[in-house]
């Protein structure tokens, strides 16, 4: 879950270049920076795809807006190269917004948070409790302190939290029958067999994170407070849900006023599960990538109206799959009462309705299916004026950026492999000749 | 590395099926297995897809062969689905031959070597040396009770085995700039830079593991001892190289009956870093999955002619790709002098070619490019009589089997998301209005 | 242009069905309606695809329901091969509307217009005009004779028909530089150049036809009166459009209640010769054929607000693309002012949009591109209940029915091969390596 | 049929280039040519696609070498076009060797005859035969006479030719169950059916050409003469095969030095109706537009091993889809001995394979299919040198060249169509969920 953005005008940038093969090149490359005595946080160099071969470079230096335009000057003229400027500081001209590349970026996440978990607003539940704010701050700093591939570390809760826990989850089983969607009421038996979800047992994260990585390849990640918009759609791109570990406050087991791991293991995990809904919503993450920022508060509506609020039609009937909805007793009634009001969801209207964050809502989006959702969020692209395509690889967890006549060949030539795949599985499925 | 093939009847049986959605499934459709008294040593269940929802089971027991059809004749009547059974025992009848369906899965093969590494022939170079023949020992080990997922365990080489690396690693790199394939020599600074390939160092596997996941999702595993064809290549379906860790005796630091780190290192690892070249040998390793025991035979022998020892055209020029070249001095020369006879690689017609284990090749096969000779190998598909179609899934790390129209429509959705993304990119990349 | 829909009692009836491949399999396969004394007006046969060979007929027949389910019994039990029963009589049971396969059976609409075109109504300019009533039954004999491949007799318009021409041609002409959309313009001037497009001369519909037929493959055909719904967009599943001959009565050069020649060749012919707007006009005609009948209701608003009276959007301003639009001064204005509500195309809300035939309309829908539309339109056919897919083979300019294995794999290699030239365009047409 | 290649040094020139939009642009962009006293035997104009729209031109002239650079350079330098020059005259530099883009450019061919089709060799049956000779007049004549889009004038054979067919006829059919391929056979009857195929009868080229054009869109030209193998390669990709009329001698009726109407219609005609060989047919003529004088002579070559001797596998058994084996009684029987060999056709190797042309073939290639044969062929364009990638269009039977971002995404707009209707046919010809 997560809020609205900042700026950050302590970033580091981050340069993307290319140079071109010849002995010495590696070491001769970064000399440009030590000469200007710039220090460089990060170096990744790889080999770059095509004919002329050739080295990409990503960099990552601290340094002041004026000399950002030097060093790129410099890059250019000397390797003849074109520089992509990757920054957080909104004031430096001429940057794309600055994204994770690779899955461990979102290891820089925890320095961006906008509030510290264990910070609590004055009309929060658990403010004046001084018990449960230590605890918050356990958990805040297991998830300051995690790294990606580390296992998330397992907590155990206390027997208050997990009569919270209780009292919620046997209230919201009543109702996932008749108003939750079918994928999350095939995949709910499973949590139980395989996860632990059961009335008196807060099942771990790590557990769950293990399981949709075999299902889907989602993992979660503990988040150490709130993210900005940019940064937790950024993390849907990997297939990662930053997720909270503590529980509401006691005083109030069906309320919260920010996710917690109810919301999460009960509201967000089950979809997780689905294919076509992870696609979904990875799909969001990855249109967000280096985005503008107007862009990003829209897409980041989307979530909102969708992972989070969203209804689709089942058999000619309405049903929840947002986290807020499945993990709300309350609005899960509501939801389906004659009440609100129910459009098609269509991301480019969707993106710029005005919601409330405190109340049910009055409008709800529909879909029909999440794959007709994924292929609407997709077709957005053209209109975000971005001025490159990105793709993610599962196998090496980063994403690509399309910018070269290679990698649109590469990316041709794997299709033509799935064709072929697709063609195989018609000539062994389809069975007989002439069917009606 | 792998050799050939051998039965194995006391094999346990994989059933694949699926069940309704239903009340209390999950539990009854085990009963079948408990009431005969059958133990499961695995069972795994998960969601299928499709608008009747259900459940896909996989389960793992002990049973002999007679048992096998009664409870498969139960397993339809009771429960109407269709059976797929897998064994390792080729006795056992209409199973298809087993093969891993999940990363974790490659575990097993540690029980079904052929030969354990320190074991040694009576005319290996080490065969009287008993400090060798127990170093060997302590490797074979590393690799017997490595699990999926677990560091490779780092090991400190001995002087006597950094001077044997050091001897050949000096040599070879002599004849890379002209032996050598492009993607070959653009790769291996980037070894130098980030794995510590150097003369008087013998790179970690662990290192060169992590590095090859970033770069294309390839990854070592360590081997205790001799693979059959068929589950070394399955490990290749995964992305999954099989590696040998000691090294060979430093009585002969040319020369090895065997593959040890250095044939690895050096003939293997830099062409794993290139992206066709990682698709190809996966392509290898998911044409040979579930595959009858002829074809395995012949895919091993496509395998060694390309993976191992082969040439490829650039710029005009032959250029050697295959570890088994890149690993040797001399038979890198010989590839390139007029002795040897130069083919085509034409999988149908490498797969039945002869050829010497212990000699140079009297015969190589050239490729014009990697992608040209994944699309060859993947239309080997058509011929080999294998009922069903696989695919990888690099998010979940397993293997699908696509036996429904449910997932013939997911496979065909997300190429329908690829080629928006190829639509997007060529309206990106591609510039001004008219070219020629 | 086209109206609303009847049923047609005594229309033949159409059955498509398979055989077997053996001597003498032509002539016996209609033996079965010899003996029953049924006489066929049509039989096709053609190969079937496949492994197992054989072909498909498609017979034509008058007889009435009962005696229907007869041969399709005795064609079923003899030959073993499912029937297709296609009829125009809403109360054949288990048939599908009847639709044209192949181009030349849009013949057969000339007899089933829902009024000829000399019949005028009480309140048309021309009712008491005996002169204008003669001509127009001229007009009305050219097209009713018409056959498939002849070219489209020539026509001396009249000075007091060319005045009429004159007078709307000057007026429309004036708006269109501000008013019409992008491809309207750019297409204009070449009709002037090519087609005779003057103040003082009706181009002929012979030489727009074969202009039309160079550009984008559409064809005219001249229509003796009005068709049914169903068969007017049956006919853009053909690239074929329907086109009156006839001008309005010269009392009132602006208006006509309904389509003339000013308002097809000023209106429709300039988009059609448009690529993107070729397919979406082809889209609508291939969602249409065999659809239920209130899905061509549908349709047939789809299309009225789409291709009569569509707007879009280019660089942040509407356009006009609709004929209607087009070819009324009064409305072209009218529709840019403030006064219309316009709306996002989307087929499924477009189709059940209420709307006036006879006044300027209060709603628009527009669209951003005509691939979108296209795409948009192409959609529907999920929620479309028809039981088959088809597709237009321009080559054999016939459609053709999805309904096999070998039909599908064919369509894949089609597609595998534009994937290649697609590959190959790529390579040559991109230029450089790394761009921004 | 087709030979050998010649220069024509007084061809003329045509130029193809683009205009910008603008007023008076279709006058001005012709006033270089108009300046410089140049006559324009052709001029074709029309709009291009994309975001800045403006015009296209193809423009022929009949210019000396000299002035085509400078009108090039005037074009470049005043228009801001690229100008792709083509010419048959061999000594223009920088031009691409002239071919045909719209299918009516065909009727240029005519002149380009390489010999009268009246002009017997000395060695020919009919030499002294002035009878013959006069008869053959009458045969060039009809076909010099042809243009595009005519019916081809019907011939009353006399009872002399009648016999000869019949003689044929009669011998070749006995032969065509067992040696013929499968295709061959299904499609046989049909033209018994529908073309008069019968051993008293010689079938109207206009009636088999109406047949083709229903059943896959190809079509026979009458040809006059012999022509180059460029031209007559290039016919083919329009789906247009050019077709002898006349007989051969009475006093040989199994033999002819030359192609005559037996083997046209007997050999050649029956496979043109399977869409598979058509799309084969058709791929050859693509890959021959524009490509190198060295290149059409091994297309020519392949065309030779393929559709002329071509030899497939079925069922284990070889078989005969070549027109020159399956209109000669004694090759036919001797291509399934044992005395020819029988190699895999692979087009880079086919395409160098000499051949002996009044002989029996001492070595045929064998095809698996013909859609494999398809892409085969479709691959050799990689390594074609041609700056450009063609396409036919036919809608409009005319070839595009794939020349700007705008005609590649107008090609992956419907290639994405053509993926929606196969998955919606996926879905619709599926049946059930589950299935080995």
């Amino acid at each position: 879950s997560y809020r609205k953005d900042v700026s950050d005008p302590s970033s580091p940038v981050s340069l993307i270049f290319s140079v071109k093969e010849g002995v010495g090149t590696l070491a001769n490359a970064l000399k440009i920076f030590k000469n200007r005595g710039i220090n460089l946080t990060y170096i990744e160099s790889r080999a770059a795809r095509g004919g002329q071969g050739g080295y990409e470079f990503v960099v990552t230096c601290q340094i002041d807006n004026g000399r950002v335009d030097d060093v790129v000057g410099e890059l250019t003229s000397d390797l003849g190269s074109k520089v992509l400027v990757m920054s957080r500081n909104k004031d430096q001209k001429n940057a794309t917004p600055w994204f994770p590349r690779r899955i461990e970026d979102l290891d820089q996440f925890a320095n961006q948070i906008l509030s510290y978990g264990a910070e609590l607003d004055s009309d929060h539940p658990g403010f004046t409790d001084a018990i449960y704010r230590a605890r918050r701050k356990e958990f805040a700093d297991i998830a300051f302190n995690y790294k990606h591939g580390q296992p998330i570390p397992r907590v155990t809760y206390t027997e208050e939290e997990l009569k919270t826990w209780g009292t919620m989850f046997n209230k919201l089983t009543e109702l996932f029958p008749t108003h939750a969607c079918r994928e999350f009421n095939r995949v709910f038996p499973l949590l139980q067999e395989h996860c632990g979800y059961r009335s008196d047992n807060i099942p771990q994260l790590e557990d769950i994170s293990q399981f949709l990585q075999k299902t889907t390849g989602f993992r979660l990640r503990p988040v150490a407070g709130l993210l900005s918009s940019r940064d937790f759609l950024a993390g849907l791109a990997f297939r990662v849900f930053h997720s909270t570990q503590y529980i509401r406050h006691p005083s109030k087991p069906l309320y919260t006023p920010e996710p917690d791991v109810c919301h999460e293991l009960i509201g967000h995990v089950p979809l997780f599960c689905d294919p076509a809904f992870a696609q979904f919503s990875q799909e969001i993450g990855l249109v967000s990538l280096g985005a503008p920022d107007d862009w990003i508060e829209k897409l980041a509506t989307c979530y909102w109206f969708t992972i989070e609020f969203g209804l689709c039609r089942q058999d000619g009937k309405l049903k929840a799959y947002g986290a807020g909805l499945l993990s709300s007793y309350g609005e899960l009634e509501y939801c389906m009462s004659d009440k609100p009001k129910v459009l098609e969801f269509d991301p480019q209207k969707t993106a710029v309705q005005k919601y409330p964050i405190t109340d049910y809502q009055p409008i709800y989006f529909a879909t029909e299916s999440f794959e007709s959702a994924k292929s609407k969020m997709q077709a957005i692209c053209e209109v975000i004026p971005r001025p490159f395509t990105v793709r993610y690889n599962p196998y090496t967890q980063s994403v690509e950026i399309l910018d070269s006549k290679e990698k649109l060949l590469r990316l041709a030539n794997q299709m033509q492999g799935d064709f072929n795949v697709l063609k195989d599985a018609i000539g062994k499925v389809v069975n007989g000749t002439q069917t009606k």
